[in-house]
């Protein structure tokens, strides 16, 4: 009977692990896990921690009890050691601190990323909190319920940074964003980030940006934070969400190579350069699908299709991570941002030559009660007419992600900005508009285009 | 300067003037319009109709000043009586009774459709009702807004009838629908049909299939209808929403050939059989884009895109009409209800061997606050692997429409339903999950595939 290792029991590891099976039913599976927290959604905690999720158990996308029934084997609080590929054997260390071998035929490493650890000094004290994993996530819980802070500092405004923004405020705790770049939320364009911190102010969430922090230091009941340009705040709590680095250290003693990026590099069957050890999940570098070549983001979707990848080709099928394109949504307050593809800075940088345009449009028409304001922004390549990219953002509920969606699938199969405009997509008055928001952004992008000619000389 | 004659003012004819103008600004373009409401949403009138919108005025898709700022004529309350292909004239009667002739150099038939009438004596009296343009919707709401009837009878369990029946519901009407088939909604599956039955049944509203209405006869203050085996009922206003037939009675006079479904015959370019003839929008048999040929299905969605590239061609541009997947949506008091693509009954007849399994699943996290359940039929070839259809009825904001978007789009793309799973599609644990519903009911089509070995080896 072959015996499959897996590295890592969240999302990457336990999805890997489920997929092989499924493919195949007589694999010996056991999953390390370093916490007691196998599969659990942590991409759920800002939800948590604002208490809109009571019981921390719900963030569970199975129980231990559901993962064992698949006649999967967990050791929960078990750290490995060392790999050794040569002999094909992981050393253990239980929460005993007893350590033992496994033997392995096919080892998949998910160890997944850790929080970054920006140059701050201070990082250490009583109140300042980093978000990555439960423990993380019952440490804030705690704190906040038995100090009941007023004030909180958020280092840091991306995606965790803005759902904890939200949190604290939900939680009747005043917040501050403090970002290094110009805007908030970099991973869209600045004029998206400009309305995220319209709607962080329209909530009372004061945004600091352009700013450095340097330090943190303890003052009487509370921490003072120092930044660029003299800047300085005060709370009772701070919180670091400067993003995550892959964690690779395991992998590396083991002689598994990382990319250009600091991650595992491994090809689209998940693969690493040592024989039978796959890598999945945040500790590897992911396949982009538009730019056709190997970059780092970390994220939940991706992470749980890269598991099922190894998973299957690890159980002797034969799968391949078919990539990424970045796509990624936030809620912040009542606001949902979105984006799929690439921007027009990333066009540029990978040798498109690419134009981007801003629109706006209703949700539905907007004599149905209820209609809501789009911002979309779209990029397409001006010397193909190749669809690239969409961001957009506007209230929550008004179908933003899944329009962000079609977007994504329309790119995955190579369409062009004109070929939405042909698509058959609903309509009734409720929920959109003859020609959908994304339908009407496109053909707005065509009349933009200053060289037409060059597109196949039928239009739709 | 080139003269196009458009006759009919309504979605296709305006999107077809519109475009025409965008192409060829010195165009010379008279739209001849029956009423005095062109480009009204038609598909609004319910919600007009309920009171939800309580101005018609504001289901103008764009106002006659709009139009005419595009420098497009429009002659209001004008009949076009008869076409001559040979001299390119048509004769037209003013709403004073006057006719006069008008030449072109392109013509564009866009006469829509008609209320289809079914065999039932008794239409004629006051108190039944059809809706198809402005005007019925007049006379309807006059006619609650006056009598304050108690009781509404539709006939027909469409679209219509259903976004009818909440309307009445709104107006505090006791309503019941009656439909011939055992389901409603018989552009869906039957598993659609009953749970869109007991999404009336939950909202008050009484349906009765199966049933055959033959007659309406007055009795006192009220409308009796009679039925097939004995079905008897009672109200004081009768709705029969029994569908569509294509208005080509100007058409068929002036020699334009009509197709195997009664409506006006064109190819992808929106050309009938007459040289510089278009015809577009509800009066055309419509290009589906998965079965490769003509069918009638009129769509407010699809006359727009079929106007849009009549209104091209006639300008002088080269644009095809790329086709229908019959995708539709309705909102059903707190439902949605949406489909794409084929149906397992449709894609049989068209000679595919597909496969169709239901699926149940939340919209987003179930530990985020009000998660949703989700219907999913997904339909698929065996043969191929080959993505068919989608079907999915939920409640009204779980993006369900734009769900079925992505799988239209996808259809779209020639997409096999194992691709679903490998597209990167958002995740926000308030707004879906790492696996969208959409890639699990794939996921688990898969697993019911008794060929798996015909795919291609690379899995996603």
């Amino acid at each position: 009977m072959s015996r499959l290792v897996i590295i890592g029991g969240s999302d990457a590891g336990i999805s890997a692990a489920l997929r092989a099976k499924e493919i195949e039913p007589k694999i010996d599976i056991t999953v390390i896990v370093a916490d007691k927290f196998p599969n659990y959604s942590i991409c759920g905690l800002p939800f948590y921690i604002s208490s809109e999720v009571p019981d921390w158990k719900k963030l569970a996308h199975r129980t231990v009890e559901d993962i064992e029934k698949q006649d999967i084997r967990l050791l929960l609080e078990h750290r490995t050691q060392t790999i050794d590929p040569k002999s094909k054997i992981v050393s253990v260390k239980d929460n005993k601190g007893k350590i033992f071998s496994l033997k392995y035929d096919k080892l998949i490493i998910a160890t997944g990323a850790v929080s970054a650890r920006p140059q701050i000094t201070g990082l250490d004290l009583p109140g300042v909190f980093l978000l990555r994993w439960m423990e993380d996530g019952f440490l804030l819980k705690s704190y906040l319920d038995e100090k009941k802070p007023e004030r909180a500092i958020i280092i840091g405004g991306g995606y965790i940074g803005m759902e904890m923004a939200d949190a604290f405020k939900l939680r009747g705790i005043d917040a501050t964003v403090i970002e290094y770049f110009d805007t908030l939320l970099t991973t869209m364009d600045p004029e998206i980030g400009k309305r995220v911190e319209e709607t962080l102010a329209r909530h009372g969430v004061k945004a600091v940006t352009k700013t450095a922090v340097n330090s943190i230091e303890e003052k009487g009941n509370c921490l003072r934070v120092f930044g660029s340009n003299g800047f300085q705040a005060e709370a009772e709590v701070i919180l670091v969400a400067s993003g995550v680095r892959p964690n690779v250290d395991l992998a590396l003693s083991a002689g598994v190579s990382l990319g250009d990026f600091g991650a595992i590099k491994v090809n689209r069957k998940m693969e690493t350069n040592i024989a039978d050890i796959y890598a999945t999940g945040d500790c590897v570098e992911t396949w982009h699908r538009l730019l056709q070549k190997y970059v780092y983001m970390p994220l939940g979707s991706t992470a749980h299709k890269q598991g099922r990848a190894a998973g299957q080709n690890a159980a002797g099928g034969n799968a391949e991570f078919q990539g990424s394109l970045g796509t990624q949504a936030v809620k912040i307050f009542d606001v949902v941002a979105a984006r799929t593809g690439l921007r027009d800075v990333e066009a540029n940088t990978a040798g498109f030559d690419p134009l981007t345009i801003e629109y706006e449009d209703w949700d539905h028409k907007v004599y149905y009660p209820g209609a809501r304001r789009l911002i979309l922004r779209l990029t397409g390549d001006k010397r193909t007419g190749r669809l690239l990219g969409l961001q957009m953002i506007g209230p929550y509920g008004a179908e933003i992600s899944k329009r962000v969606d079609i977007i994504a699938a329309a790119i995955s199969s190579g369409m062009q900005v004109n070929e939405i405009g042909a698509l058959d997509l609903t309509y009734t008055p409720p929920l959109s508009s003859p020609w959908d928001p994304l339908q009407s952004v496109c053909q707005a992008w065509m009349k933009y285009f200053p060289q037409k000619g060059k597109f196949p000389k039928v239009d739709s």
